[in-house]
């Protein structure tokens, strides 16, 4: 199964590979991960996707929670949580595609037109990531993709539920 | 000086964990990291942001080119590129601030309400760096935050350059 996890890490060198290496131990992939400093310049904020066996995933969150950096740690699949991805997209546009390329940008709301040359346009697109598959499917329907970087599934909980730091 | 680095990856458990762990052998912090594959299921992209000495951080990209996983890399920051970020925000909201707020999410291209409750507001908002940090101060002199994940920053070469898979 798919899973979410969400963890709050102390902002330190070492943290991340802390947690990349639970993973790799198992050898378990992670499918996606992002990580970012949050309000709290001291905490980051890390978001990963695996999938795989729920036991071992279930240790591994375990004993993530153990890990000196890790604040607070959720598997967010388990709860209402909401979802979004970034993509940044380089197509090549045959002249003839031009029309079309634009029209399906301005067609997704989150799409965005970041630079054009001669042969190529670069677009932003943000959302689920149901919603980017489906952009890039509708893209590719009429440009090449020359390269792309997605920024992997961001999620937090829906409503007033928040992954808080641990009281101490 | 802030460095983005890119590069290319083997799909595989272990490879995140190798890349991370030179730069913690290092004691140098990864600023904000993104990672999740590309258009071939087989090849991630890696996008990392760091900041230090210049020499140390060339001998990390040499060290990294020689990883097993590592197809490509590159420093974007010294090529003329393209970057985005991607935040979702949860933040409080006083009944009397609710018309600033969503003002606030009008104004600004690139945000989207994506969750209400009765005292709460999650927002997307997708754009620079310094775009996300305007937003984030703006929002926030309206509201109080309740949680953020951000991305952390992905990033394309401009126009028709890219960072191609090496020729074998």
């Amino acid at each position: 199964m798919r899973r979410i996890i969400s963890m709050l890490l102390q902002n330190e060198a070492g943290a991340l590979a802390r947690v990349a290496s639970l993973f790799a131990a198992r050898g378990y992939n992670i499918d996606s991960l992002t990580v970012a400093p949050t309000h709290d310049a001291e905490v980051s904020r890390l978001t990963l996707v695996t999938s795989g066996d729920d036991v071992v995933i279930d240790q591994i969150i375990k004993q993530s929670r153990k890990l000196v950096d890790v604040i607070e740690i959720a598997d967010l699949t388990s709860r209402e949580h909401l979802e979004c991805e970034l993509l940044i997209l380089k197509v090549g546009v045959a002249p003839s595609k031009i029309p079309a390329v634009a029209a399906c940008v301005r067609r997704h709301a989150g799409a965005l037109l970041l630079d054009k040359s001669e042969f190529t346009r670069t677009i932003q697109f943000a959302g689920t990531g149901a919603r980017v598959n489906d952009f890039l499917a509708q893209l590719t329907a009429v440009a090449n993709i020359i390269e792309l970087a997605r920024s992997g599934t961001a999620a937090l909980d829906r409503g007033e539920a928040a992954l808080a730091p641990a009281v101490a």
